[in-house]
């Protein structure tokens, strides 16, 4: 029975909550669904824009992911849906190919999700779950605050209403010069009473005063979009201000999503294989770390592969039911697991509500004005746009500051997927770097211990005859010659020289490179009758090397520990006591 | 004066062996000189019709670039000048712009020696010497076992005398099936008959029978290419055999090497630019661990970016002085330091030799036949194709041995430029696929030791609220996340756990994303009530950590010992006994 359990959990991770469901926490769910359905609906929208489609796009990406990542996924509060990096690389995929909003542009947004969706799904299948770590912390920290950066400009053309362009800085400063002038005021100021509710409501409902008249204000200070969204739409209705010039979100047609199979266009796949990728990548690398931060909490295993795989059949369904690329937000997710939600229930139960509002209400949303939507994304995007970051990494490492600044002027002064691309190769670089300059430091005995220690940075005992040395990274072909090279200069200082003693005790691997060199390195020293020791190679390095020349023709010895090998050569010696 | 001394040490090398000349050294190098002359003349008319070149330019290259890089190199033995690989590269490179041996081929060959050499030099004075590294010991064997194949191949032209192509396998079978009927019976004999003795001679002459009658025949051995060339022009001559189809050398201009330099076709320079970057590339790999090898036994020290600036010159100077790109030869420096040279003045010899040839014998090299020059090529090129490194690397490692296979295929079917990039970038993907998944060991303690091994390697005690584990890499943003799966992992299956204890000793260091990765671990378990540790921290990691937000806000504690951490945190514990 079990084993049979086993099984079907392998299968579908949902039965695990499933069978353990109760009314208690049916309640807790169905509370979260609320405060989290207030949160959705102007995200939703609000995000279909940013990627150039219709906002009814926003909810249809909102209903079947969600209940296949139930189903699927391991995380219990996970919210998948519409998310502002991944609209944005929509739009950065789709922009140069179609005219925005076109019906080819929605085909081919469909398309795409549909792809990003096979595209982890079979990442998933064949365990490739490992690549998201190909992008470090400095890389998507700088990326996301790039992104929202150009993100908000790229939205400023809905508060001034002329066709500014923002896929990268210069863009933005080039069209704001040609239309500036033509800006549109009434839509600027609608805009900007927008942006001064969003900000400064959630501060006063915070405030002491309030909180002392209303109790806790944490729902209503999220369903401040929502409530800002109804205010402008009767603002809308009652002084007919689409009169004045504001756009609005127009007729939207209410039903189900269109469940159909976006047409496989092989010329525009292989166009799209790029884009598809990254979003891919970081629709993974985002939702994946909100996962996991919530599995944690409770002390749930998550499988990052079955995450792939649940992501995949996710953007799947949203390529099949008219919708566009999804992941895991993190702002709901967080809203949905304070709210108290227990199961993925709770996710269920919020795309069901976005049925209803698809089916009966969105006749309401007509008379949305676009600016609102924009305020909307604004706001929330540029708490994102933090430059502490950079300087704090750059205090820490500056191998990961430089990755930043690359990643974020890539990003910033070219486009997005380029610079991104041009963060993870930058990484890449500087790892390799790194590596290729290990730490390498003479060693002596620490005087009345069996410790070793750099002999430039502690009052160490050395014998003449013998150097011992340490190197701190693995041994591979990128750092091979410059042990070699330490070495050639340490022996054609030393005249006395008789012994090399390697010490390995923070080498956990030595490739074929590293090895051929310890072996011409072995057979040049012993023409020289100086002899090459090892001290404290790891147990898998000994199993490795047991197969190779290197000990079988070494002119010394591999010694267990280096105090051993110090004090077996260095015993004929007088001067040597401890 | 010793201060001077250094100060004209760093500028001119040469200076060292300059001042301490004697006529003993004088003699020495002289004769070394003389028997690498032998080798030399052959060799470089060969190489210089790999190539695609006109036979003395392979003279031309010997002179200039070897007295150049006797002044400014670090070797005293190392022989510079053509180089079978750097030939074929050189003619992978022209070979598909312009028609093999026209003025403009000529043309562009000096330019590209013009270029690597510009490109060396330029690496050398910004100090990049450790580029070289980039290029992992299985690659460049594998892309010389691979190269030397199709050298061998490209030479069968010559033998049956029809435009066979060789730049990969499939060209090569190709032209072979059309060509084959065509083929130049007369040639191919003559041969065969040379390749015959170029390998039969030497086991003779090595033989004990006639080492007993004629003493060492070491230096005889070393000349029989040069035999061979004048018995084959002794034979064209006396025979007549221009007309039984045999193709000769033909005419050659004598005097110096013309100088001039090369027209700078920035289009063309454009053009070359990849292909120039990887003959610098090679050409550095191949000259400076010839040269490494020679100074450890002369105890003397190498610079390798004071290396890169000589060979940078040594390039320099044989693009203007009619010449194409040159390196270190192996068998040469072997030869010479075999026969006695005692400083670079046995190569000043030589290329005095060489011009005291161009200047008066290039009369003599009018009837030396086509095929014996490929000849002498397939022969000498032919000990370097061996296929045991494969198994030899696969035994050892399988990342190295797929690297290994990659560069061969890479090189053998597609082309030399392209082999080589598709290894060398397959390299790095393995190390970072390596890098990605660190062994990780849950240890335990051996008891009545204060030693800690991996609890399913060996029987040690574990006490059930503390968590002890180990990994063997370096932590960065590539295993941050392994690390972290396998530790929410581990709490998701005990209850009881209350400690958990990072193992550091094999850690050098830990960049910004798994930093980050540790200071959410440790505020997402001391959510739990579990707190974390960390044992045996080494200084410099210590030192960075030092800045950092991880060991302030730090559930646990930092322990010099894992033992002194199991101690403290296991003393309440009644079972828990030493």
């Amino acid at each position: 029975m079990s084993d049979l359990n086993h099984r079907v959990l392998d299968f579908l991770p949902a039965w695990a909550w499933l069978k353990a469901y109760t009314p208690v926490k049916f309640k807790s769910d169905v509370l979260a669904s609320l405060i989290v359905i207030a949160m959705l609906v102007p995200q939703g929208m609000a995000y279909a824009m940013l990627a150039g489609l219709p906002p009814i796009m926003g909810l249809y990406a909102s209903i079947l992911p969600m209940i296949i990542y139930a189903f699927i996924g391991g995380s219990s509060t996970l919210s998948i849906g519409p998310v502002a990096i991944i609209s944005m690389m929509t739009f950065a995929t789709l922009n140069p190919l179609f005219e925005v909003g076109s019906p080819v542009y929605i085909e081919a947004a469909t398309l795409l999700a549909l792809m990003v969706g096979l595209i982890s799904l079979l990442l998933g299948l064949l365990r490739f779950g490992f690549l998201i770590q190909l992008i470090s912390h400095p890389v998507i920290k700088s990326f996301i605050i790039a992104s929202a950066l150009l993100i908000a400009l790229g939205q400023f053309k809905f508060l001034v209403n002329v066709p500014l362009k923002a896929n990268n800085i210069a863009e933005f400063i080039i069209s704001l010069w040609q239309y500036l002038r033509f800006s549109h005021i009434n839509s600027l100021l609608f805009g900007i009473l927008a942006i001064i509710f969003l900000v400064y409501a959630p501060k006063i409902l915070a405030s002491q005063a309030i909180q002392s008249r209303l109790g806790s204000t944490a729902f209503l200070s999220k369903a401040l979009p929502l409530i800002l969204v109804v205010i402008s739409i009767a603002s809308v209705m009652y002084f007919n201000l689409q009169d004045a010039g504001i756009k609005t979100v127009g007729e939207i047609p209410s039903g189900f999503p269109p469940l159909s199979f976006p047409h496989w266009n092989w010329e525009l796949v292989k166009t799209l294989i790029p884009g598809a990728s990254m979003i891919a990548m970081i629709s993974f690398v985002e939702s994946l770390s909100i996962a996991q931060a919530t599995a944690l909490q409770q002390r749930s295993n998550l499988n990052s592969n079955q995450e792939l795989i649940a992501l995949g059949l996710a953007n799947l369904s949203a390529g099949v039911s008219s919708a566009f690329p999804v992941t895991g937000s993190l702002s709901r997710t967080v809203v949905n697991a304070d709210a108290g939600a227990k199961t993925p229930m709770a996710g269920i139960l919020s795309s069901l509500l976005i049925i209803l509002v698809s089916l009966y209400f969105t006749g309401f949303f007509r008379d949305l004005p676009l600016v609102i939507l924009a305020a909307t994304i604004i706001v929330s995007i540029w708490k994102l746009v933090d430059f502490k970051p950079f300087l704090d990494t750059w205090r820490y490492s500056k191998a990961d500051g430089i990755a930043m600044w690359v990643t974020f002027f890539g990003v910033v002064c070219i486009d997005i997927s380029t610079g991104l691309i041009i963060g993870i190769v930058s990484t890449f670089i500087l790892m390799l770097w790194r590596i290729s300059r290990p730490h390498i430091a003479v060693i002596g005995l620490v005087e009345g211990t069996q410790h070793f220690r750099n002999i430039q940075r502690h009052h160490v005992y050395t014998a003449p005859h013998i150097l011992s040395m340490r190197i701190d990274e693995n041994l591979t072909f990128l750092n091979a010659n410059t042990l070699k090279g330490f070495l050639i200069n340490e022996v054609s200082q030393n005249e006395k020289l008789e012994h090399v003693i390697i010490n390995c005790s923070s080498v956990s691997s030595i490739d074929l490179s590293a090895l051929e060199m310890l072996e011409d390195l072995n057979a040049e020293l012993s023409k020289l009758n100086i002899r090459l020791h090892f001290s404290e190679i790891k147990g898998p390095v000994m199993d490795k090397l047991q197969h190779s020349k290197l000990l079988k023709h070494l002119s010394g010895q591999a010694f267990l520990t280096h105090y051993q090998a110090i004090q077996e050569l260095d015993a004929s010696h007088t001067e040597y006591q401890i």
